[in-house]
């Protein structure tokens, strides 16, 4: 029997535990696959007395993640702390600096610190696997550095946070605003008691920046990736959506336009149903790579929890053990630039926007004046229902404009008397057949 | 400069000449992510004089593809010439008789041979790479056999074949009949001439023989996969197919059951279109497997034509450049188990049956009493139309019931004197969530 490798799993939650049992139930199967046995041989977390449901008896404890990270005894480190900074960057940092390879599902430190961390473990000669960083049970990472390898890609485009998508799917099917499904999801457990990293667009921004570096070869600035979250996506916008033929998700989109600039964007975005990205519903997660020569591939599965992330976590363990270290980010960090970013209001594209207004002459071909003087055609202005002198919904759609117009044209809209309540701008995406 | 690597390809068929242009286009791409270039040293096909559109004035030809294969300047047989046995077969065992790594597209070859080639090429210690073998542009040995590497999976469903998919959605799409949506297929180029081998499910059992023996770790005898083809779908069954809310794709099966028995299965089956895979159309593939702790995932994207089998080609040539080199069914070829089938008609599921009956009284009486008879439990039974003493159609969907069963109650239902025409009988498929 060839010898056992030793890991050490630094961060005790729900992933933390699910990758100690699923390494544990299969043990004998992984053996067979990759010829070694995978044993926990040390663990560390915050509190040692917490009962977990799993039995630690046979496993080093250590309080201390980095001398976790640094003890000569463990042959790979997984960090399953999170977090851009603290322990976690600290465990990633000291183990790679020790020479040894690293397994984490940690997106916000690929995300902000990707750039330097990558060239420093390929430096070093050892892994810096990142798996189940990206849409958990998805092998998105492997798709985009290994099975596409041969392509060019031109887009990435994914729903990457499930929690958005469970939100936004209840509030379609439902009929519900925001606020009353976002406790629900808090109460079933599919959403966090502070919503905000998730429904703000970070948590899907943090994905996105780490596919952009993969499928573009490049070193990503997270400071560059627009962000725009869920909460202002009302039930009366879904709504007209619906009657537009349109669906709305949280959609990560990287884009390398003609001059070879990457857009970075993370908006809720209309999509027309027709689109497989479109019937991704509820907590599932979806990531559509387009390119050349392959087309269109998509992933869909299950992008978080517990069984997910380990299934990728000991994915990437397998490689490891294998002696599989592609470059992180597709090509060798040491050559990699940075990468290109568009300007968010380079956009070139087709706009929802829907306004609450007073119901009186002379409102409609204010914002019609508004549009035209900012050289924006429109494809429909329609207000929704009659009310004179009370508010009313006007719902316009535009063809494909540059999103520096729509702004302008909207603030000036936004200033009319007529028009009660902050215009919703929604972008409506074309995605690459 | 790391040294090229000598590429030899036997076979200028589109996938051929896809994978020289590919290798041409994206030469820089390709040396900066894998650290050398790929250069194709040597060429052979049948005829020297045919026109191929790609300059091969640099590289070397073969008229003897087997000679290619042991020629010592090549470092990798890239084997595109297809078929179980002649040539492509040949071409294969050569070079890994010589100690040289291969990359394949030969579906036929891998289905039927791929319990010996496989084993060969572990104990020279060479690759046998053959990601272009199943579903074109779709990574799905790498996800089965690295990305879902930590998983127990219980199944592999998929459509795995372009043609018969498309055939299925013109069909449903415009109300016509098999016949003639497959003569307006061959004039599109999206069938072959003699159609066969995609109308008659044999090219989606030889990816599915595969898929098994990745997702199970086991060798598949190809004799054992159960094989029926879509020339049977009337627009009639598609039509009642919609109206009872069900979508009808030509499915590709491989389930573990409680026994540990595999089923092995490429039939027509009716899937519930809330489920992703039954909103996969035209000619795309769709593969979903499902494993603990993952649960399902799927890839959906292009599964034949040269751009996407060039881009599984060259991924693996990136692969063998890396030197990356997993077992070829997942797990060590010399202690892989024949995979235990279960007899196809084990099979527990529902059923729709169509039959052409004689409008008269005791008709339905006499085909219930088949059902009872056989224990089957009927979900419902309804004549569609009315034509007192002419043909009309009776549809039957019944409860979960074993195969054996079904197809005793219809082979007495089809000796009825009332029954006109022979039942149509077209399994229900259940998808794991």
């Amino acid at each position: 029997m060839t010898p056992a490798v030793r890991i050490g799993v630094a961060g005790l939650g729900t992933v933390g535990i699910g990758v100690l049992r699923l390494l544990s139930q299969h043990a004998d199967l992984l053996a067979r696959r990759c010829g070694h046995r995978l044993v926990v041989d040390a663990v560390s977390a915050r509190d040692r007395t917490r009962d977990r449901g799993v039995d630690l008896s046979s496993v080093r404890w250590f309080d201390d993640a980095a001398a976790l990270a640094e003890d000569p005894r463990i042959d790979v480190v997984v960090e399953l702390i999170g977090g851009a900074e603290g322990t976690g960057r600290k465990v990633v940092e000291r183990a790679l600096a020790s020479g040894k390879p690293v397994v984490t599902a940690n997106k916000a430190l690929l995300a902000v610190h990707g750039g330097d961390l990558v060239p420093a473990a390929e430096r070093q000669g050892v892994a810096l696997a990142f798996e189940g960083a990206v849409a958990g049970g998805l092998p998105i990472v492997k798709t985009l550095r290994e099975g596409l390898v041969a392509n060019s890609l031109d887009s990435v485009v994914g729903i990457l946070n499930g929690t958005c998508n469970y939100i936004l799917t209840q509030m379609r099917e439902t009929g519900r605003d925001f606020a009353e499904v976002l406790a629900e999801a808090q109460a079933l457990g599919y959403a966090e008691a502070d919503p905000s990293f998730d429904v703000d667009g970070i948590d899907a921004a943090h994905k996105l920046a780490i596919l952009a570096a993969l499928a573009f070869n490049g070193r990503v600035d997270f400071a560059d990736v627009m962000v725009e979250g869920i909460r202002e996506i009302s039930a009366l916008d879904i709504d007209f959506a619906e009657i537009l033929g349109y669906r709305i998700k949280l959609l990560g989109i990287a884009r390398r336009g003609a001059n070879g600039q990457v857009a970075l964007r993370v908006h809720p975005a209309m999509i027309a149903p027709g689109k497989p990205i479109a019937s991704v519903e509820g907590v599932l997660n979806a990531v559509v790579a387009h390119g050349a020569p392959v087309g269109s591939v998509m992933s869909v599965g299950p992008g978080a929890g517990a069984g997910p992330t380990a299934s990728a976590v000991v994915a990437d363990l397998v490689d490891v053990v294998r002696g599989h270290n592609p470059p992180g980010f597709g090509a060798p960090a040491d050559g990699l630039p940075p990468l290109a970013v568009a300007p968010p209001d380079d956009r070139l594209g087709a706009y929802y926007l829907r306004l609450m207004v007073v119901d009186r002459p002379g409102v409609i071909a204010d914002i019609a004046a508004a549009m035209r003087d900012h050289t924006i055609s429109v494809e429909s202005l329609v207000q929704r229902g009659r009310a004179p002198g009370e508010s009313v919904p006007v719902v316009i759609v535009t063809h494909d404009t540059s999103e520096r117009q729509m702004l302008g044209a909207v603030a000036r809209i936004a200033e009319l008397d007529a028009v009660l309540e902050p215009p919703r701008l929604i972008r409506i995406e074309q995605m690459d057949d």
